[in-house]
């Protein structure tokens, strides 16, 4: 509608963004022609369906830390319900007061947490806790402090445990301020808890605070409501904070979704995209939170559906899987409840950029940052294991190309969920 | 369970901390009055019935820009559905190829947004637009680009509502990198455009991404979907990105309860607080979203039910209750429908601190900063219209301290439900 040819000629300045009509039309024929290799939605199913039901064989073989001969004792915790954590801390509390009788005085054997007591176990693709523990004394000037808010931690969670109620870590915080002194103190030796006890942090019923949300092919039950995730409008139900709250989850579903961004969530959710393909889409909206990583870990164990990720092309975004698939490091020793390790990169990969004819204006350069960050990404295990992620990430690092999902607007608003996805999903393109 | 006796005999850095157990002590029983002060039920609800009556009287006197006799000629934006936006777009281009046609070139009249332009007006407790306007001619080296931008959204808007989908700003500014160059410059113009037409920019199709949540006693229709907030679980509903999907409210809610922070959120939603009190329960995780201001406002029309305000006691909490209540100053020109004015400020009042004993351990000295806002806000129309609020602010910069509501949990994680807002509710003490 712009008469863009007149503005060239009284503004040479600005020609150069102004004289995009060319531009504009080779885009529209790229897309037109992607448009026409979409074959019927009949066949992209039959295509998916296959893949569905090959992921639901392989995932028999899940393996854990006792599958394996590892050549150092490592540690994991698990899920534990609530009475068993009350039992297990009123068992910690009797040996000491035995202990205490008998003239020892206290103290807990604590697992270390640092780095060098972490490990990558390539079999399982998670980062696990060696077995190096310290014991912290009662009677020592230097852990004093330490065990006595070990022992108010633990008080509190058999509190809370025995009431069934759920607080975050700030309510704990608030509960002795005057103990703890600072929310990093009462966090830290939280932890520690949740290593000793061998359970996990949702457990002993502290919980993360949600942000991520959930549409499509999903009902399961929470703290007694029946959540149709069909029936949730264009927002999504919002992922709760409590996972043990979750049960009975069914689906129809063919696959899970992971999006990286609310904006595609949001164009999925009012595509119903999931009705055309059946799926369950689920963001966290940025940076993966505890609560959607759990809540993505228990699809895929209840419903033994393959996921497939979408996020950005660019370093961000495969951290942002990593943390999915692999866990972040300062959570290591409850990476087996966390983690969902195989996820297949679907999108927007680098290779995409050129494939799907992205325009270069839609493409950015990457920062300084975003170099130094995918050069180390390639020296990552976790990178190195699939030869064809670490392809993906060099064309990445070699092109030093990044675009965004919305990058894919360019072609049209619902470029996304009509041609792109269809298109993947018929061609079964991910790695 | 700590013996704290025994940790200060051996480590006298620490006594100060550890000797606790006096003011452990104090706060049980301060608690324990707070609780027995407490009505039954049923003599709370009747304290409830009757405000949330009395609300819904004074609620027929709201009043537009038009009833009032103002010096300015004044301008504020409306709710349009999508065929009016299209009609007034293709009104536009319509007199634009007559002016064109005419040999007149063309151009738009685009109202001035900066703060010279914007009116803070007491009757209405809103800021909005005066009616300065500035043309912005397309046969002109310093606005051709302007003038072409603006076209181009017109378009592309066009389309939005002609499709009737909805998009992020992001999806736009990727529609035409090219020509957008930055994101800025197509969010400005996105709102000189909605400003132009006289319409909201949800109305325009163009929409904030959401992280809202509410949980209650409501039900509502989300594009088709029957959606019953009783029935939520403990995360309880996104709110849509797209108020316009939202129709039929229905509630036998007495209030709308509006909370600052998730936390508090997650506590109230997990023990079913609008079970005991029906009430709606609404946050938006720290500062107000456009969806969520938008979704309380929409409550408040359509329900008719006053609402209470839940925030931390720092000038922070405060900013946040006056963005629900007047507006941000860079959208002033859309106040009337994302402002909800006549909120409650029910707690935590910095009067609250003393009047609840919350220990001196859980308030914070404030800071250089949190001074600065708080002296800051004093001056403000907002605050000084309010006596009560006034000195309620005059207080927190005198004592230098502030709070949040997590500081409840100092007396327990379930006071805030159970004790703190009943019996805010009895005393019927808000301002």
């Amino acid at each position: 509608m712009v008469d863009k040819r007149k503005a060239v000629v009284e503004d040479d300045d600005d020609d150069e963004e102004l004289r995009t009509g060319q531009g504009a039309k080779k885009q529209a024929q790229a897309a037109l022609g992607f448009r026409k290799k979409l074959k019927s939605d009949a066949v992209i199913l039959a295509s998916v369906k296959k893949f569905s039901e090959t992921a639901k064989d392989v995932r028999q073989e899940t393996r854990t830390l006792a599958d394996l001969n590892l050549p150092h004792a490592c540690k994991e915790v698990v899920d534990l319900n609530t009475s068993s954590v009350v039992l297990e801390i009123e068992r910690s509390i009797l040996s000491i007061a035995k202990s205490i009788l008998a003239g020892n005085g206290f103290g807990y054997s604590v697992p270390a947490r640092s780095s060098v007591n972490q490990l990558y176990v390539p079999e399982l693709d998670r980062i696990v806790l060696k077995d190096k523990a310290s014991f912290r004394q009662f009677a020592n000037i230097s852990s004093v402090r330490k065990t006595a808010i070990t022992t108010r931690i633990l008080q509190l969670v058999h509190q809370l445990c025995t009431k069934q109620i759920h607080v975050t870590k700030r309510d704990l915080f608030y509960t002795d301020v005057k103990l703890f002194q600072e929310q990093g103190q009462s966090d830290t030796i939280l932890d520690d808890v949740s290593c000793m006890l061998g359970c996990t942090r949702s457990s002993l019923n502290v919980v993360a605070s949600e942000k991520g949300v959930v549409v499509g092919r999903l009902v399961f039950i929470e703290d007694g409501d029946r959540i149709d995730c069909t029936k949730m409008g264009v927002g999504g139900k919002a992922i709760p904070p409590n996972i043990d709250k979750v049960q009975g989850m069914e689906s129809d579903a063919l696959f899970i979704l992971l999006v990286e961004k609310d904006a595609a969530f949001m164009r999925l959710a009012e595509d119903r995209f999931y009705n055309r393909f059946p799926c369950v889409i689920i963001t966290a909206k940025g940076q993966p939170d505890v609560a959607t990583r759990l809540f993505l870990k228990r699809m895929k164990t209840d419903l033994k559906l393959p996921v497939l990720g979408l996020v950005d092309s660019d370093p961000y975004g495969l951290k942002i899987l990593s943390v999915y698939m692999s866990g972040s490091k300062n959570m290591s020793y409850d990476s087996s409840n966390l983690t969902t390790p195989d996820i297949k990169w679907l999108g927007v990969r680098p290779s995409d950029l050129d494939k799907y004819k992205i325009p270069e204006q839609c493409r950015l350069p990457m920062t300084d940052q975003d170099m130094k960050t995918g050069k180390d990404m390639l020296e990552e295990d976790f990178i190195k294991k699939d030869k064809n992620w670490y392809k993906e990430l060099e064309l990445m690092v070699k092109t030093k190309e990044k675009a965004e999902i919305q990058a894919l607007s360019s072609f049209g608003f619902q470029y996304l969920s009509e041609v792109y996805l269809p298109l993947k999903l018929q061609e079964r393109d991910w790695i």
